[in-house]
């Protein structure tokens, strides 16, 4: 039996059908129709039997067809990339990036019921390999659809959607129409994927009369419904999970059926008074330093000394760090004197920063610390970027980081937007 | 009026009682005597009066009286710092850790109804500043106090406490007697404070034959109940509500009423083949890293060079960092080639890490990173510190890594442990 064998496996009462891809030792690892490795420990009692025709599952590509509608809104589905755009590579196992738009879209028919779907590829990445100037190429190329379109879907891999949704908040400048990030947590092909129901939801917010940056998933394990979290207050919270997107510190804007049934706790005005554009001017030099016991503090002397221009320190609690014995109060100093931004926000992911409470937060906000009050660590640093890339002026930072652009801040938390 | 006058101030129809704390421009602060701070901008509306005598509220320390039951079982409560043991310093209206541990206790006669009591100070800090020295002290101090007790409690400031149980999960060896760690997320002396309920909850469990390390604190806002959960799988989600440690990955063990009443969803045998004792061999030289889309790759050179012995990448989705454009492979192959052991988790914290998903992972895998399952970043980083206090032999710290030693490893997640 070699890799790439289709096979059926017999073990005593259990029976795999699907492709070797790997062999270790005695050990066999299967990729079965449904998508999911199993891996068979090959012993007496095993069964092995190469099969062959009809057995053989074929992966075919879907080809788009579509009639245009003139009654129905037009929506622009833009691939950037990531597992909802992905299929598995049965020579290797892998996911790989590789779908196209065309036949992502083709594979859910029932978005046409709700609108005339453009669909094309803009990225083709899986999102930890993310980078600014795929924010910047999306941004742009969402900028494009918004003039033909009702409303922008991007489909995005899940490990740094919150990143990209939470920058493009700020890059998209005066939105008056829904762009609408979504996702899949299984690859397309495979039989539990949860991007159908996420494209058809997503498919559905981006035809309402609500300008903003959201992100539209799964609300729970089920296929029932969908969340609309705010672009700029959503984090990725579970690794796996297909409701894996969560609203911090608010609550969702919205639930979406895929029926077409939506309810909204969403009121933003469209204003035509200034105009939609563009704003990518972004500072790259620009960190994130989680703080733990015994975090050295010479790593702030790192990136002071490597010319960055911004930091995110994520605290413990309210925005804490060291101050005694391995203080880094010294070294956060230094990088202040000589121009890093640093900013606070929170490793509990829930609640509030605040440098009130105990002395040793005071000392950091006296020494120029920026508390980021309820916002998301994922956001404080898109955030910092772009403001970083406006104004070095350090009165003018301070407020730009202090004032709600894009809902970034909830000024009443409450206690059931906890664990929501 | 000056700093530390006691004043009742009138606007409109609003009325403050307090001590002055802070006087900026027209902006004065009160320290009510509710604990809370109130930020009042006087104006030719406002009216204040100086007042003085009986209506002053005194702080007043409490004596500790207790009577020896021998019928009861005895606990020790140690402690350790934090906001359960401080109280506001009226004069600079800082939370400090300054209360006696037998002040503390007095202040909550019901933990005679369970047991005898016996209350001393063994560490200062707020939790912020505690390093591993700490972490060896409170373990010695823990010893001591079991061999004359049925359990101890070591009350301590919320920030860190994950990374101080979990770290004592590991250094208390055969442990055959409860320790549970508590807290306050609101100094005692305030009237809001969560101190009593988390003390009396937590010397219920501390009589209890179940050994371990556990964390107890409210389970809800209310002051209804308080959860129980074990310290290697517990984590503060929220910088200020009172039912901010949750289980993560898991079920709480148990749960108990400050009444007395106590269920538990655990077992575990008590053994007396092997004795207790304290192990705390660590090696100090171990950090943490984010991983975040531009994440810079040549700080983890800084890491190698700098002689650090261990790593633990808290990557995104199922343990990814960037691969390509800006790949940190080569730095963390270079890393591991000089002897640094990488380990990685997840920042989205539920969920387990997964390498076999996709090809990046994969790389990594194959370049030696160390995949952690289901374990928290905190419970990594205090482990690899542990184990590689013990052994720098690469397939001796992969197979503790790996070993559920402190029950950091939860084989099977369950869809609604997320979020619980």
């Amino acid at each position: 039996m070699n890799i790439g064998d289709y096979i059926r496996v017999t073990q005593e009462k259990s029976t795999w059908k699907g492709k070797i891809i790997q062999k270790k030792g005695n050990y066999l690892t299967l990729k079965l129709d449904s998508g999911y490795n199993a891996g068979i420990l090959v012993d007496k009692r095993t069964k092995i039997k190469k099969i062959s025709g009809s057995e053989v599952k074929k992966h075919k590509p879907i080809k788009f067809k579509t009639k245009f509608d003139k009654k129905k809104p037009s929506v622009s589905i833009l691939s950037a990339g990531g597992t909802i755009a992905s299929s598995i590579d049965y020579s290797t196992s892998a996911i790989s990036a590789a779908h196209s738009a065309e036949e992502m879209v083709a594979a859910v028919p029932e978005l046409a019921n709700f609108a005339n779907i453009k669909a094309r590829k803009v990225v083709e990445e899986m999102s930890e390999n993310m980078l600014p100037k795929h924010w910047k190429k999306i941004a742009k190329e969402i900028e494009k659809e918004l003039k033909n379109s009702e409303g922008v879907v991007v489909t995005h891999g899940t490990d740094t959607l919150a990143y990209t949704s939470s920058m493009l908040s700020f890059i998209l400048r005066n939105l008056n129409k829904p762009v609408v990030f979504t996702f899949a947590q299984k690859s397309s092909d495979r039989g539990s994927s949860d991007s159908a129901i996420n494209l058809i939801c997503s498919t559905i917010t981006a035809i309402q009369k609500i300008p903003g940056i959201f992100v539209v998933g799964h609300g729970t394990v089920s296929d029932e419904f969908c969340l609309i979290h705010k672009g700029s207050k959503v984090r990725k919270m579970h690794s796996s999970q297909r409701d894996t997107f969560r609203s911090i510190n608010d609550y969702p804007i919205g639930k979406v059926w895929p029926s077409g049934k939506i309810k909204l706790n969403y009121q933003k005005k469209i204003s035509n008074e200034r105009e939609f554009h563009i704003d990518d001017k972004i500072e790259e030099k620009v960190g994130i330093i989680k703080a733990y016991p015994g975090l050295d503090p010479k790593i702030i002397d790192w990136y002071t000394d490597n010319n960055y221009k911004g930091l995110v320190i994520e605290g413990t609690g309210l925005g804490h760090v060291n101050v005694k014995d391995k203080s880094l109060l010294p070294k956060i100093k230094r990088a202040i004197k000589k121009g890093v931004f640093v900013c606070m926000t929170t490793q509990t992911i829930y609640g509030r920063t605040n440098p009130y409470v105990y002395t040793p937060a005071r000392k950091l906000l006296d020494a120029g610390v920026i508390y980021l009050e309820d916002m998301l660590t994922e956001t404080a640093y898109t955030k910092l970027m772009w403001v970083l890339g406006h104004t070095k002026n350090e009165e003018k930072v301070r407020k730009m980081m202090l004032e709600n652009l894009a809902g970034e801040f909830n000024p009443q938390l409450k206690p059931d937007q906890f664990l929501l």
